[in-house]
């Protein structure tokens, strides 16, 4: 066999290498959030859907999905465990979903987080996952209360929080699934009646079938996109 | 002469004389509110603004314009002295505007009002008034912050409150100065860099020059309307 | 029949309907509050409990106890419906207890009451009765928390609304029922365990049967005194 | 020179520079916490009282004050800053004092911190400094308002922080400057009037003259206890 042909078989097996480790690379992904995030690991939340529609496109196997959400969970919460909860996993890729605790604990209990105070935390949390090259989708929070008029008690608040983390996303070039522009389109469309609940909660807050499909979409789109 | 022209002039006369009678009747109207309308009865506020303004169209003796704002009020406060402070007066007419303080002490102060404590206290004072045949204007909180994209922490609690009282207008066949609504549309034009205080308040809340005349000739329109 | 016997007669007979009468005047106690009241009112409430120990006595006939408790009130939802609820029904007693949710709500809704307000609504409400010649028991709140040591989260609070009660029992010469003092009595002695509910309440707030005794001992003892 | 001598003389040398080395070392004490402690480095503040007095002592080379206080601190914003603000200066003894704002924003805010996410943040302070064997004491919060009573607002809530932190000191055998116990104890004596500010604070809170130098007292105690 001549050397070109023996260079050329050599560089195919060197190609045809390298390709199949890199399908075999499973993406680490972390979800990391608040009870949103806790329930979206159970049977029928949104990271089970977005299991299940990676299976469907035969690319299950590229990703594995990890579940990292504990209830009531604020962003200083998720600073303090992030470490074990998270870094000590090694993942590829992390969305960030938060706020709903930070704005809503404000008249709940008296122990939300001040604006300045979230974003400052926030950015620990980004910085520390740029560190170590982690591909980042920053996701706003979406709902509490599902009026679409702007007549839920903390929507003017959500929005400021929202608006944080989407400069956020902007300002440190991460992904951003903008869950609250996203509901609210849908909202418009689907909630006629101006219902405070049960057209993608519950109750208010946590998510029904509909709204963990439209989480598990949104979030599959800017996951698979490049 | 003949006494159909005797008749004539008779009816002529007091025709004249109820009138006069009906001209010369001056209109007491009470501003029951809070630090807003207190602050609108002193020099430059939109109490005496609109004393001005009728002045300048010569109907300023038509009216007698008097303040009746407490800094800090609520509804509840309102109910509590509108024997004292309103109904012994006896005015023809009220424009009651509260609602800044039930909604923004929420997370001030821990003691904010209850929507539906809102609406019940809010109720009985048109229930009152009514009793005594007062024409009733119902004004609309303006603003927490003057950001026009529903970013102010209170947007959302302040539009459900509005709500609340554009119901009640409704219910009872009162009128209405939706403030809320005149403020964003004015802001809509005038704050096109999204500031939270500046345009129409010197605080987010207390109106300066503009705030004060927007809210004058905004009254004067419902005062001076069939 | 001599004159001497007859007039005799006469006064022992006007003696004795003049005793019937006042043994017949039935004392119409209202008891004025929020949901301990309301819970008060049934079976196992302290009011019952009252009842039974009036009955036991055999004075039962004497006291006509009629509950108006009314769940998440606070004194100005006193204020507003006491003409309706208390007033209408002409009582010759009245215990007010209040203060529990003027304080608790503060942190749990955002909407307790200012401690200034609280005075100005409770001097309101007496006044109102005092007009009627209604004989008044002010009844301090009891707890939120059975700690022992002060480290119930409202206790300063708690602590501060009882002292404007006592003082406004001492300004009007009304009774009072110190319950606030009459339970830390209590659980010194029967909370060596520093617990925060179960002594004698349920949750915290609300009685068990050992608390609805409690209350029911110091009322009536503050009722049959002199 | 016989070499018995001549060791003698070489392990004579030897001692002195160890000896002198010792005393030489300066112990560097970090005073971690919120604006009390911003304050406390300033003229007349509760640091520069202890360096005061270190001085008299002449044994004010032995320590290094360091100052590392920011104005509305709770708990998290200490852990968020503590590698740069604390462990980055290497100390050998850390002062914690915190808890104040954490109680106090709840109703002035809405952005207290709840008592169980305290102690979390709070152990995992005391975990990283005992991780470098840094000597630590923890410092109660004195007082938001001075009454002697327990009636200040917060004087429920603010022992029960209190007790979290003494708690923790015992788990992990700290020193502990209980500035709680010992303002309560000043103020039985000194506060007859049972006023809420001027005794040993300007506002309810921040420190005067003669607070300061309780503080710098107990710290100073607690510094040079064994």
């Amino acid at each position: 066999m001549p050397s070109t042909a023996r260079r050329a078989i050599l560089y195919l097996l060197t190609a045809m290498t390298l390709l199949t480790s890199f399908r075999l690379k499973t993406q680490k992904v972390v979800f990391f959030g608040d009870s949103l995030t806790q329930l979206g690991a159970r049977p029928g939340g949104y990271i089970l859907r977005m299991k299940d529609a990676l299976d469907k496109k035969n690319i299950g196997s590229d990703y594995d999905l990890i579940g990292a959400g504990i209830g009531g969970n604020k962003v200083y919460d998720l600073y303090l465990r992030m470490d074990d909860d998270v870094l000590a996993q090694n993942p590829d890729i992390v969305f960030i979903w938060v706020g709903v605790n930070d704005v809503w604990h404000k008249t709940m209990y008296g122990t939300g987080t001040d604006a300045e105070k979230f974003e400052k935390f926030y950015t620990a949390i980004i910085n520390k996952c740029l560190d170590r090259h982690i591909r980042l989708f920053l996701v706003t929070p979406a709902v509490i209360g599902e009026k679409t008029d702007y007549t839920n008690q903390q929507d003017g608040d959500l929005n400021a929080y929202c608006q944080i983390i989407r400069n956020l996303a902007q300002k440190f070039h991460t992904g951003l699934v903008d869950l609250r522009e996203i509901f609210h389109t849908y909202e418009l469309k689907s909630n006629p009646g101006n219902k405070e609940s049960g057209i993608l909660t519950v109750d208010r807050v946590h998510l029904n079938d509909a709204g963990n499909q439209l989480v598990a979409d949104s979030m599959l789109e800017a996951l698979l996109s490049k």
